[in-house]
């Protein structure tokens, strides 16, 4: 036997000790394992997947003020991952107003001539606290540069200085004041992680309000549960080095924002929203991602209301992790898939 | 802090202390897990989920004689679950031979109008050595119930009797018979596990062959990788609680049909293979299953060669456990997704 043999068995022996008699009936205990590096993707992404768990993945802010210095650090070094990678792939970032929302509007070297008269509206993650600024841009960047899009990327009110459904309300004033220059058809709404839920919440808000559906959503590894059911929350929890597990920042951030408003509602949580009617949806995910069950869900949830919904999952990525390395192939692969799939659907 | 958070934080110290010194660098070691019942699957696949693993799974056959009997034993209680099930679902099931293979013929109670020229084939699941005679019907009896299809399901030559290509031919052989009395394009290939990978495997010797391609083809969960790449080996690990590890039945029953035949060969780990020109495929996995990642590498590899390929995640299932129980809406949902997907591209 092996000294790693040894020491794994050793500790699955030792967990099965300790904690079989603290598992209620039904759960199950899963012991230790060692994790290798992943043989078959690029070794970008294998860096990546090779990342520590940060250590303080669960210290978290615990004043408005504490949120307040998290957030403008994530828009200090966010706003010079954004800044750099536009310059790599030769992309035009300026900043305007739509409907009294500021936006950044991202235009590429070349629009591709099928999206001349094409807009796409993006949402960015950062767990509805953090990535706003220039930051919100490095996800509008990826698509503008491998899909060939001109895209607007909302930069949504956050807490403290606005509460739900203050982001909500400036991707739908957006979309209102793209409807005036745009055909709906002409259009698509994509984002990650809490972006990803803004787009689906998004979709829900515009039917509501009886305005013009998007032609087509790309919700990234969407974060629409909020009250802890998915199984990958336990599946995936330290194995994903991005969100890490559930104790981590993300679920704490929304709950910020969502400012005591229940957290079931499908404007928060948009897996229990009603997705009769939705437009053509594509869904982006990666085996390690913590809310891989997030996105399956909401997958076979469109599918179960008819709805024409594409899912990729990537190997080995954990959460939204394909917007980390615009050299990754993988990377560029999301993106012109997601592209591609906009190209099938939306009216020229 | 409650008994089982001190529990698991016990065991994950330990664990760290036992385990990163007997770590290599790029490796993570994961720490232990219990793992609740899952909360958004039906009650069925919720029990499902919560049966523990096999105490056995990894007590392996070494001889010819000790693998004839393990797979008279499953054809045994295979044979029952297919005789029950077809019985439950009003299935008729008949023994022919097509090609000079055993096959059974499978007719559900209705053939669907748009099916009635339709001729679907299916490779059954069992690791290359298990689940054939009777047994080898489970999955075609769902498919032709949910999909109100006409099913051929092949009782492929296993070892001992026979090692590889054996099953391969037969399939193929199967093929060319059924090409006498259908046109290709109404004709689909589907099936499970070994099934998904002899689906695949089929597609590839078809091309080399030179016969017509079928109309579009359903590898559920293909065991399209024997040589271990795939990071799902390591992340559900004992997670799944079918396959539940590399060192369960499966590979080394997978090794014993190979019998010494390269494992890298596509037409064994067909993950490897060229897909260019490959009809359109829908795959199906779970979020549990330890073959996560080799249907997701197979579902980016068809869509990098431009192949119409569909994926579909189901939450918290292990390894094919969407036929293990006609009863839950998930098996119905799985196949009647297959058989929309098969409408959507077959010829009438």
């Amino acid at each position: 036997m092996t000294d790693k043999k040894l020491a794994w068995t050793t500790a699955a022996l030792l967990t099965a000790l300790i904690m079989n008699g603290a598992a209620d009936a039904q759960e199950r205990v899963i012991p230790p394992r060692v994790l290798p590096a992943p043989a078959d993707v690029s070794p970008q992404i294998q860096g990546l997947a090779g990342l520590p768990v940060p250590e303080n993945y669960n210290v978290l802010p615990k004043t408005a003020e504490e949120w307040k210095a998290r957030q403008n650090a994530s828009q200090a070094s966010g706003t010079k991952t954004a800044t750099d990678m536009a310059a790599r792939l030769h992309v035009k970032v300026s900043a305007k107003t739509m409907g009294g929302v500021p936006v950044f509007d991202i235009l590429p070297e070349t629009v591709a001539p099928e999206n001349r008269d094409r807009l796409l509206i993006h949402v960015h993650p950062g767990c509805y606290v953090l990535g706003g600024g220039p930051a919100a841009t490095v996800e509008a960047i990826l698509m503008a540069s491998f899909g060939q899009f001109h895209v607007v990327s909302v930069d949504y009110r956050m807490p403290p200085a606005a509460y739900f459904p203050a982001a909500l309300d400036d991707v739908v004033a957006v979309w209102k004041a793209a409807l005036k220059t745009h055909k709906p058809s002409q259009m698509a709404v994509f984002g990650s992680s809490a972006g990803g839920a803004l787009t689906l919440g998004m979709v829900l808000r515009a039917r509501e309000l009886k305005l013009p559906l998007p032609g087509a959503i790309g919700p990234g590894t969407p974060m629409a549960e909020l009250t802890g059911v998915g199984d990958s929350f336990a599946t995936n929890a330290m194995i994903d080095n991005v969100l890490v597990a559930r104790d981590g920042i993300c679920e704490p951030a929304a709950r910020f924002y969502a400012n005591g408003h229940d957290l079931k509602d499908p404007l928060l949580s948009p897996v229990y929203g009603n997705f009769k009617g939705f437009p053509p949806a594509i869904l982006t995910t990666g085996t390690r991602d913590l809310l891989l069950s997030n996105t399956v869900r909401v997958h076979r949830k469109l599918r179960e209301a008819g709805v024409d919904a594409q899912l990729q999952v990537f190997e080995a990525m954990s959460h939204a992790q394909y917007i980390r390395d615009d050299t990754a192939p993988e990377t560029r692969e999301v993106f012109q898939e997601i592209a591609a799939f906009f190209d099938r659907h939306l009216a020229r």
